[in-house]
């Protein structure tokens, strides 16, 4: 293995390329549940585009497994490494590189993250709107895996928000993909491709990001709802009412009773209304003037109480951050109340209740525990499973993800497919499909070395 | 061909296979302009997902070229037939599917017109958002072409609001991917990839779309501004403001006067500004309120006003629709004026007036005729060349290109490569893109049998 060490110092610098001790645990796994943490045989910390491309064409040159590596937060174990691997770390590819206001986009490097990139935009009006959970996250983790989360509603996910890119290809070259611009009819669209790819096809190097202007108030609202049948009538029609929620999302009782308890958060929702409640929904909206937004609110609270809302509780600030806030965290007290597993569904928001119901029927079947929020109007369900037992554990999430094909939805909607899903994906998706992506992986990664046991086995 | 001939007709039947003079003049071209009309040897028109595999299993054994047919209006060549080839006609496939008020998505074939899905979007107090200049076109060219139109500013082009396919694979297989949803991590985003690839991947039988609430108010302002720099200079801003344009179009002062005299548009704009203004903004805003609307066209007008406009006029309904319009026909009134080429360059907005001065440097340079109007707030720049010499149009049109793609845009920002620009794309993409997409379009069409000569040579 001194040959390839050689080669890769040669490329980033001795005191760049770690092996064995040298290697932090941290780097050993990323944040899916159940895995065991493994580290690879090579850490390699370029600076540059062109050192990526280094490393890949060496990676393909002596056939070495693969995995880039952001802030590791991701949920499926597309940044765990191969105990013969390279890792390559984006940590010293952390710059923004620039915001430009009068394009509303910010060019940025892939080991920025989603807390740094939002204080320079803050600084300048702008916002750009991705917002998962976890703000420690990377950009390029978010585009490996298209990153979604709350605001997913009103302004989509990582792939509707970002217009270009610089990849390095494991054949060695860096390309550039997309623009300064919204719009292009110039061959096909590698940057959409690279997005979500896990980092199977090729190694972001840089990234442009369209940006939004920052409207200046928020307003946060919670409704407690029977059930959430409730809940599923009500989202269709906070949407046709043009009031553009910022946030629409479900919580369910007891996820609710969970993460208020764990935010120790008072809410001020009386015992009565809280034993009679099964479903929440938490919609935030956003406005230029105060004025305007206090009017939104109103009008919002009116429909809800039409709609079936019990009550409706309009948040202030601190609050509401802290519902907010709680609500990103619930992976943390998933985990932290034991979850083994987690999955994020995505089916049509129509078909929750159905799913839902379904998700109960599963989990009494298999006597396992199953417990979930999501985002109401994406139809992106989190389901925290806890079971221990790997084999009942594996049955139910294949049910669960059968469940959700069966209503016309997909395994992931967020989190991706990762080491964790790959038989599932393999199993459960058109033959034909898996056939022809496997025919897209080879176009871009002849020897196979970019993150190999992610999406195919 | 007899033989061939036989087994389409086992496919679709023997009334729906047309050769010879039974093909209409019609097919035998697109609307892009200088080219030569060519018949193909068949015309197919299915009725199914499954007689288009099966017409491209047979096209792909026989080695027929194969050309997708929406409604035609395509501007650079991409659906004018081979002359041995297939035409694949969707004007059978032109059912709206469904309307699905609850996840907000519209189910449609291909040979929908964008005039159909407005009218039966319309009913339900939904839109679909993409508004190219031609009502008459398919969606499946829309598809194809990833069609833009002047609303991208806010909703984005037909790759942000296209959330699933079915497709017809040329190795015979129909496909599904997407959803009824906005978000998904669960393998390649083959719908994107489809998207935008002129009809060389695979062709689109069945298409789900993401719909808006329709805003019932809408209100247009008109700005003379004495140069492009300040038109550019105020786009931003416009943006900053927050008021969310739904179209920000810039029109030179001599295309706004071909354009107004040949819609016969009476705008009030005295003389004197006239002939001081060469450039014009056009901003459209909507709102859910009329109030609201009221209060956002004055502020935007007083924003103009700071911003450097002479004036600012708030276009009464029936002279705004007919001055978008009239703009939205710009092809036809530079088609009428002798345009011998038309060009649609992307370019990141602020690169605007360095992008003009050096059109009309070039205009200059070759003694050639040059008019143009644009998508100032997408930098998306649509230019009408006149010039009769094929050989110094041609120098003109690279010219042209070299010059955007110089200030980091684009050849197409919406009308696609086609056949047209082939020549200029294969030479001015850096060729490890090219060499990657070609690896690409073999994954999906090993024989080489859809839209040849599209994209590549």
């Amino acid at each position: 293995m001194a040959d390839i060490g050689t080669l890769l110092s040669e490329i980033v610098g001795t005191e760049h390329v770690l092996t064995g001790d040298a290697i932090s645990e941290d780097y050993a796994h990323d944040e899916a549940l159940s895995r065991d943490p493994v580290k690879p045989a090579f850490l390699a910390r370029p600076q540059t585009a062109e050192q990526v491309a280094r490393l890949l064409k060496v990676a393909s040159g002596q056939g070495i497994a693969v995995t880039a590596r952001g802030s590791g937060s991701g949920l499926s174990g597309a940044s765990a490494p191969r105990e013969n691997g390279l890792v390559i770390s984006f940590e010293r590819m952390n710059a923004v590189l620039e915001i430009d206001t009068e394009n509303h986009v910010a060019v940025v490097q892939p080991g920025v993250t989603l807390q740094e990139l939002d204080e320079r935009t803050a600084e300048k009006g702008l916002v750009y709107t991705v917002y998962p959970g976890e703000l420690s996250a990377s950009l390029g983790g978010n585009i490996g895996t298209n990153a979604g989360g709350m605001r997913a509603i009103k302004y989509g996910v990582t792939r509707n928000n970002v217009l270009g890119l610089e990849a390095a290809l494991p054949t060695g070259e860096v390309i550039r993909t997309g623009g300064k611009f919204v719009k292009a009819s110039t061959g096909y669209d590698l940057t959409q491709l690279i997005i979500g790819s896990e980092g199977t096809l090729a190694l972001v190097t840089e990234a442009v990001l369209k940006l939004h202007p920052r409207l200046p108030h928020q307003g946060t609202v919670l409704a407690p709802f029977t059930d959430l049948d409730e809940v599923a009538r009500a989202v269709p029609k906070v949407v046709d009412s043009g009031l553009g929620p910022l946030i629409l999302e479900y919580i369910d009782g007891l996820t609710m009773g969970a993460i208020t308890y764990s935010a120790q958060l008072q809410l001020g929702i009386p015992d009565e209304v809280k034993e009679t409640s099964h479903a929440y929904l938490v919609v935030m909206l956003e406005s230029r003037t105060a004025d305007r937004l206090d009017e939104d609110i109103a009008e919002l609270g009116e429909l809800l109480s039409d709609l079936g809302a019990k009550d409706v509780y309009v948040l202030p600030g601190p609050s509401a951050r802290k519902l907010i806030d709680a609500r990103e965290k619930a992976f943390f007290t998933a985990k932290a109340a034991g979850a083994d597993d987690i999955i994020d569904t995505v089916i049509p928001r129509a078909a929750l209740p159905e799913f839902m119901a379904k998700v109960r029927e599963i989990a009494q079947e298999n006597n396992t525990f199953v417990i979930g929020c999501g985002h109401a109007g994406d139809g992106n369900v989190h389901l925290a499973v806890l079971q221990k037992d790997h084999e009942i554990r594996e049955r139910v999430l294949r049910a669960l993800f059968d469940a959700g094909i069966d209503l016309g939805g997909a395994i992931s909607g967020e989190h991706g497919i990762g080491r964790k899903h790959v038989k599932s994906f393999v199993e459960l998706t058109d033959p034909a499909k898996v056939d022809l992506m496997r025919r897209i992986k080879t176009a871009f990664d002849p020897a196979g070395v970019l993150n190999p046991g992610v999406l195919f086995d």
